[in-house]
């Protein structure tokens, strides 16, 4: 089980980023950003399952991302009707489950951000949403539950709370950033609220950059240590540069979400940002939106020393280059070393264009607080309403 | 058949790069860059196969990159010896042929430089590396013959004459960019020599952007009007931008081919691309390293008022971000337009690096005469195995 | 007098930065940044107060920063003995005088931060150093006073009391961020501590660029008004875009002092500046190093409708670029208006450099805890000393 | 005189640009650039010669630019009909002749192209215009002459014949790039229409960066040595990093001419080209538009060696920054050496900014001909006036 594994001071290494790896593929659009490619294509999404378990995943994510009943109705309009929720996660547990056991990888089922609690449903009402999928991962017997993507601790918390019904271990995940959630939250309160509601493991995924997700997580552990509670750390950052972020992460970035392209971190990036975790003492390490099967496999590799083994990818890999030391091209040969990787500045190739972008909307850190002022909210859910109300 | 097609003035979707692709994905080493996943691999190179399919490729090119017998055993040391040339081959025309009648594609088998050639071995026996190829497209029956990524118009031709025996439609494509082949060559004498070959469509691949390669298949086709040839004509270019590129092409750049990330070219600069490619003449449209299946679609997107339909894989795209008009925030509605993402000049997110690299080597356009001069080499060969013995 | 101007709510405009305008004329050295120019070479100092009295100054500084007997004699091996501290204060108290005489200026005698303060001489030795400049000032009879550039608050109040000993007006600005100032005194308290001291006039000079310096200015006006404390607002930033810099500012930036050009404002750059100080609150606003004439006359230009004329170096400038409007080039006289230089991001015309700069040193704000902590550093002056030691 | 220190294998220093640092410090207007600060502030140009010839300049060129009769009247709407072309002159020369005369400085007097010959005036009209200024030159005896920023090598060409009228030496400057001047003459047969004119000193000034500069009057050489014609070789470049450039120069750039800043080149970048030029066997090394006192004081340093001594303003300077070396900061200190000028890459502080811009107009280069021929124009003049007549 995960807790057993984290418990023995292993490093566990989750998955990457679905929504984005199969958008890319064909398989699923941004937007809506639903997973009903479970049930139309199961052999594309399988396919990037075997491809992250080979990189070196110790955990295959169920592929149900904004597949609870409100989002997929909610995005009706394409999801034909006869595709119904409880396929999608259904499916969702089966491919899952027939990749894992291609190797020795757990389960885990996954729930994320609901419609119905940012349209102010009541506790009942979203916990029901929640209990809905958990209901298809019991009958599918997954080995552990993951509560990902809430930019609200509320929310998380009930969702924790429902899936501690379940008796199985519980992780949770928020995508937020150093200055806490949307309602003001700090990390710190966020991880003692999600242990507290049973999370054994907490930390953040999405919505910012490696360094950002770190520093994010380190506040959790601080505020973890100061309520004097325990629980395991897990990061599951983008694998984009986003610097330039404001609050919400990057879907206020002009680029978001097609044109993140020259953003996209380098396996050396990832190979940094591992090693990063692990000595912040983070043991659940794995990536999100934008991580491919490359992405995780440099995780593997970079804590290799640590684990004693090379994932299977690696068969196709040398450590830092040192396959092109047989290059034909001296100034090629050159680059087969760690030196070389680590320390090189990669160019855009895009000298007519920035390298930093302003972030649209509200979501400007430094002028929210004036901006509320200006315009008399006395929370950022009236600035958005506000802003709403204007179709800015 | 490919020929009925361009010459009925049809546009034919090229496929995307499968070395890259499957680098990433964890099936092809970097370094040798050969395929032997087809046999190891075969669920891998089927669903990238489809991927392209679903995403608009009129042809699917078998994987056979580099599967000469000279280069894979050249790369022996991992390509177990049970792996033989001919299994390589037979599988990359199984599994394109197996995937091709899922939809209505051409198979193209595909061959490309040799160590034969590079090492001075003579005509014949470099002729004979490429039969043992063929031997093997002819056995499987493809549609037609590809000869592509040679920065030698003299090997190049060579291949043609062997594919030509065959009876098959051949095309043939150079990895060089305005300044022509290894020798000297300019593109227009390349293309010329190519026609009289025997090439039907003829045109560029690899090593540049897709800017570089259009200038260069212009110089082909202005070449071939001034030796009053036809020809078709034919691009597939990097899905990276590479304007400090000297005259090898993105091997000499610093970042390949390991931090290539920042300069992945954006879907809209590949319907950017597609949109210049078919004003130009050129029918025969793809891409190489880099393209994944999302950038194919956009060619197709770009190009389906032409052809009057859309690939498969757009009912999980909208045209030119329409998606996102549903989105909760109103600033990224505002992104649901032509006019936002034709302009938008994407952020790299890394204010610590710079937008071009200088070159290696002695790619380096400018200083490469100067060079030759100072090192009294008469040839670039030369040049470059004055540079080999010292190691540099 | 000063505070009558600005009592009266007019606003006053201060001058450049002296050292770097004459460093790049060849009159200062960069390194002690010493102005035994006044003795020197008085013609070229008059020459550059006249060209800020042109652009619009209101105020001319007594060019003697770092003119205090303790700094002179330490860079000694270059200030030939008989250029005595008097001698060098007496000509510029002379100088400025002479060409404030040729308008309507005012002449400020300015002091800054000593050696001896920071080799650990006590108040009544550090007191006894400022006074020594007092003494010129008050023989000279120049019109106010100015303590600038200090990274101490606990100096800044020392220089204050010496010179409000002389009963007239005193402005004193600290070069420092948000951060506050070397003791870790925030900017608020810093106000507050001046003010009580008896300045009249406080805010921020050197060291960060207008952004910076406002956004610190801005705390210090927040500090005053908890404490309820009343006092002018000062701002005279560094002509440099410096977001990347550390605590201490842009001595940090590997480019100081001697690459900092593709960093320099541009006059609109200057125009933004001014009018978000203006909106602040803040009425004496000047600049420093790097603040040449034309950006002064950019204040003096961005002010007018408040002020009602233009300076007399406007004479030789159009607004907004409409001196453009008669180019022959239909291209270029389409850049003679507002938006046009308003909305334009000046490119640096370095495509192999990066945009921003890791600070050196434990200037970089993020990682100094960290550092103190590691190196078991109780205070940033024993990790300086730590640094220093181990000649890093 | 120039000659024969040129012809003894003595290196020339020029000076550097007038009307840019002028305009910074409110003496000239952008727009116009005319030069009638001669007599309205002599002071400050007076001053300005100094600081070249301090800087290490051996020649000082009258501030003449841009004043001829047909230029001053064209822009007369704000010289003063008091200041007749006559008496900016004349006021030039003796300005020049002062400051030269506190050195051991040759004076120069300079013409440049004029509105005569671009609206189409013969050559007796054009030539008379140069004649007048030259008449003021003779009259006050300058010590050579020379005929500069020339975009067309036939009005260059009658300039230097008016010029030699004179008896005294004449040099003559082109603005173009590597493509050649307007009409299409190619550098190589513009030098040698200017040396078979008279000219003794042929080469490039303005427009362009260092490098191109430098490629340009490489090719000049080439075509002088081609034609077994002998000259003496000259270079002044702009102080700003054009890579973008088209065909006509810094003129087309977005950022011309008011936000040029990010652009300029640093002390380092200009001993880089000074080297370069000698290297090449340019003799007379200067500058033009942004090079500031600090600029030619580096081509003086770069060049010591060879001359053997420094410029009196280097008492103001350390070599590669060894001043440095007593700071406090040891990171600072670790500044004072070569290698670390020389390979610092210094970042914009403009994350939001481009490193390269599009220029705007007609001048760029790649797509100028394919636009000729969509307007149907024959020559670059035509495709110009088709321009200006739809006031594009």
């Amino acid at each position: 089980g995960i807790l057993e594994r984290l418990d023995a001071g292993e490093i566990v290494i989750g998955d990457g980023g679905f929504v984005f790896a199969l958008e890319k593929r064909g398989y699923v659009k941004a937007g809506p950003w639903t997973p009903e490619a479970t049930v139309e294509h199961p052999e594309a999404v399988r396919q990037l399952h075997r491809e992250f378990l080979r990189a070196g995943s110790n955990v295959l994510q169920t592929f149900t991302f904004y597949a609870s009943e409100d989002k997929l109705e909610n995005r009706g309009n394409y999801v034909a009707e006869k595709i119904s929720c409880q396929k999608v996660n259904e499916a969702a547990c089966d491919i899952a489950r027939e990749v894992a056991n291609e190797g020795d990888a757990l389960v885990a089922g996954g729930v994320s951000q609901t419609p119905s609690y940012l349209s102010c449903k009541d506790k009942t009402e979203v916990k029901a949403v929640f209990r809905k999928q958990l209901d298809v991962f019991m009958k599918k017997n997954v080995d552990f539950l993951i509560a990902e993507y809430f930019e609200h601790v509320e929310e998380a918390v009930w969702a924790v709370e429902v899936l501690k019904e379940s008796g199985k271990p519980v992780a949770a995940t928020m995508c937020i950033g150093p200055e806490g959630d949307m309602h003001g939250v700090s990390p710190g309160q966020c991880a003692v609220q999600l242990v507290k509601a049973g999370a054994s493991i907490v930390g953040v995924n999405c919505h910012f950059d490696p360094e950002t997700v770190l520093e994010t997580v380190k506040l959790m552990k601080e505020g973890l240590q100061a309520a004097k509670l325990k629980a395991h750390l897990m990061s599951q950052p983008l694998a984009f540069h986003t610097p330039d972020c404001g609050k919400q992460g990057f879907i206020d970035l002009p680029e978001f979400p097609f044109a993140l392209e020259p953003r996209i971190v380098t396996r050396w990036d990832v190979q940094k940002y591992a090693r990063k975790a692990y000595d912040l003492g983070i043991r659940y390490i794995g990536g999100c939106c934008g991580f491919e099967p490359y992405h995780i496999r440099a995780i593997a590799e970079e804590l290799a020393p640590e684990r004693g083994f090379l994932p299977e990818a690696s068969e196709k890999h040398g450590s830092w280059g040192d396959n092109l030391s047989m290059h034909t091209k001296p100034w090629v040969r050159a680059r087969a070393r760690k030196e070389y990787w680590e320390n090189l500045k990669p160019a855009s190739g895009r000298p007519y264009c920035p390298s930093m972008s302003k972030p649209d909307g509200w979501g400007v850190t430094k002028g929210t607080r004036e901006l509320m002022q200006q315009k008399e909210a006395t929370t950022e859910q009236q600035l958005r309403e506000l802003f709403q109300k204007q179709k800015i």
